[in-house]
């Protein structure tokens, strides 16, 4: 019977799971994890502590051992491999996808991949040579050579005779491929086609020859957007002279996006998207204090700029307890333009072209922005501690630091992208160290001028 | 001929069609912009300004105006819908699928709704209805009605007969739905199966009864979690009685993916995932100041901590230099503890039941942490004003801000989840609030007791 699952079934298998680990009890656990698909129980693995980890990892179908590593971070693969000797290793992953096993093999012991290479026969282990001599994050490196292929010169109903014979076709086949004699690409034929349309109907009439495809050494995240503006589920991958080397499916495109998310998300962070949620101590420190090092020093710059005011925060210590706030809201602003920015030039929306006018636009932007929030920190500087100037001052410093954020926001993310610096990663320290530079120098430097005289 | 794209094909045509607009050379616009996918016509019209915008959407074909409205976000949606007749409207949209429409309706003026559920036929108007009748951000709404059903007690020769009097299936078809009587879901047949088996096979004998479905009111971020684990391109929708409804197809889950992503990274920013780069200067500064003003209050709120130390500051003036340190690390300390849980709790890893396993670890990596980073301040303030006591206050600061990190990074996500506000967007703000109050309260505090006595 097809089951259906109102609520969310991931947490609450997880909680099920995490109850029955802790009352000792193995067998409910073990045919709760035999109901889940490997990238479920990759799902769980990730989130147990090591020990646990290791009793449930124990109680995973052998036969589902090799999907489980495809489908978990780095780390954590790492600690299962560990697990593993040898024989079980290479009997978890000789039966993957030559795809899903190139991913893999940089991670398992040499041991086990000359184990392993010996065991494949020659043409598979062609096959595995031939995608991993791609560079990775590249069309050649997530493609499977597994493909269907047909002949122009033939009917529907021939097609279906031959396709009765092979037997079980590759996961997510859609199309067939149409190839000429040296193997190059001529177009596709759906496999809807083939059941809908009358058994003598000529392939020649159904070949889609209006579709691109993919060339080998296209870079990963050009092969996820084409995939989700076409509505690809599959998509050919050829080399130089139009040769089909293999097809790209829309299950590790999905992947793909997933990661690429991930990787904004945690890079921005300074985290390694692989960082397990229990790093061991000295791994998680390793991977984080680097970070908080670069940050320290972009707040040792800012703190010098404040030294450079000693005397006058001295004489109006107001200042000090006003300034974290220009620094502080100029750096939100910042993030704010940043992140427009960041999600324009991922979409290959923001370019030179039109650079200048998103500038304009958001130096605008900043400017109402700072003259509002400027007033309202003025006026509340005014009820707080009484002077016209200071309140002056910093509703001035606010707009200045506005303009800087707006400046930062859009320029730095440029700049960073034209140095080959990943702007999602980088952009968020480098433009808080602006904001918080210009911060505390428009307004320890305008008082100093205005208030001190 | 198949064409092979090698580099990254979306900027490099952007660019083109940037130089061929400015020329005023309307020609070559045109001819580009019909060899562009819907998506990526969209995609386009989101890089233009407002005036170009225009100009291209005049371009575009008339037929794919319909796939580009859906493709396009609400700001860009709205601009674009304001500039067609109700006629041209209703021609546009009158031909998308039913789940295509019901995500559109929403934004078309009421008079085009009504002329559209005039010029729709019974069924169509239901269907549309139907789907309507679900919250958004469920399976429901996700869905498309229009299935290909066969009964249980036949075999693939006939299927295949009623596919070819059927004619074109539904886009995305990789399995046609076996259902009883009632319309309930008994299991689905492969496609695959159809074309490699023999004919005379039973389709009894090729039922996937093992499969899931999806139940009409799973959330969105819940289906795609399924399909991405599952590997799926299609799946079932059915209500309470297992009746069948609809399926959901792998090219709306990757939107609603890519959607996620747009929204965690946005929101991180208190911007909406549907502002426009070139959102009109007004819109810009409503979508912005809201959440300025909301930081602004936390940093109203540290800077009434450090105002209860004026006294501290106006004798040790250092403080003043040193203290934004404390409270920045801090918060980056704090960020990357968060950015971890965000994660963790998105694919259902964190919960109840491991995170006081998850607090311990991250007091801890804050301690090593916060000792590391604290010596590396206090020999640099050691060096700088030369002082013992200064640079030990410092030092403890930093590593009491660093185990506040921890505890606020682990606590709130987990306090706001349950308080059902999103952590991706309301964290920051929250965890960056506490480092700054107790990273300056914890150093002034310390200051005024250990150097001032």
């Amino acid at each position: 019977m097809a089951e259906a699952v109102r609520h969310d079934k991931t947490a609450r298998q997880l909680r099920l799971l995490s109850d029955a680990l802790d009352s000792g009890r193995l067998g409910p656990v073990r045919r709760m994890v035999h109901t889940l698909a490997p990238a479920e129980i990759g799902n769980l693995l990730e989130s147990l502590p090591p020990d646990k980890r290791m009793v449930v990892w124990g109680l995973v179908d052998p036969a589902d051992d090799g999907e489980v590593l495809v489908h978990v971070g780095d780390e954590v693969r790492e600690s299962l491999i560990a697990d593993m000797d040898q024989d079980e290793l290479v009997a978890a992953v000789e039966d993957l996808d030559i795809d899903d096993l190139a991913d893999l093999v940089e991670d398992l012991p040499d041991a086990v991949i000359d184990q392993l290479l010996q065991s494949m026969d020659r043409d598979n282990r062609e096959r595995l040579e031939k995608v991993l001599s791609y560079a990775e994050d590249t069309a050649g490196r997530l493609m499977n050579p597994d493909v269907v292929t047909v002949r122009a010169d033939t009917t529907v109903d021939v097609v279906l005779r031959f396709l009765r014979l092979r037997g079980e076709l590759p996961d997510h086949t859609d199309h067939l491929y149409v190839v000429n004699r040296r193997h190059q690409l001529i177009g596709w034929v759906a496999l809807q086609d083939l059941v809908t349309r009358d058994p003598s109907t000529p392939i020649n009439q159904l070949i889609d020859d209006e579709l691109e495809s993919l060339h080998v050494d296209t870079p990963a995240d050009e092969v996820a957007r084409r995939f989700s503006d076409n509505d690809w589920v599959s998509a050919p991958v050829v080399d130089d002279h139009n040769v089909l080397l293999g097809r790209i499916t829309i299950d590790d495109v999905v992947d793909i996006i997933r990661e690429q998310a991930e990787h904004q998300a945690l890079g921005a962070a300074g985290l390694d998207e692989d960082e397990d949620l229990f790093s061991p101590i000295r791994r998680a420190v390793r991977g984080r204090v680097v970070w908080l090092g670069i940050n320290l020093l972009t707040a040792f710059l800012a703190a010098a700029v404040i030294g450079q005011f000693d005397a006058t925060i001295e004489k109006i210590v107001a200042l000090a307890v006003l300034m974290p706030i220009v620094a502080g809201i100029g750096g939100n602003a910042a993030v704010q333009v940043l992140t427009l920015m960041v999600r324009g030039l991922a979409l290959g929306q923001v370019g030179p072209s039109n650079a200048s006018i998103l500038l304009w636009k958001e130096l605008r932007v900043a400017l109402i922005n700072g003259l509002l929030i400027g007033l309202l920190v003025g006026a509340v500087a005014l009820l707080w501690f009484g002077s016209w100037a200071l309140s002056a001052v910093i509703a001035a410093a606010l707009v200045l630091n506005f303009c800087s954020a707006a400046l930062a926001g859009v320029l730095l993310p440029l700049l960073l992208k034209r140095m080959r610096i990943d702007p999602a990663v980088a952009g968020t320290v480098v433009v808080t160290a602006v904001t918080d530079v210009m911060g505390f120098f428009s307004f320890l430097g305008l008082a100093t001028a205005i208030l001190l005289h």
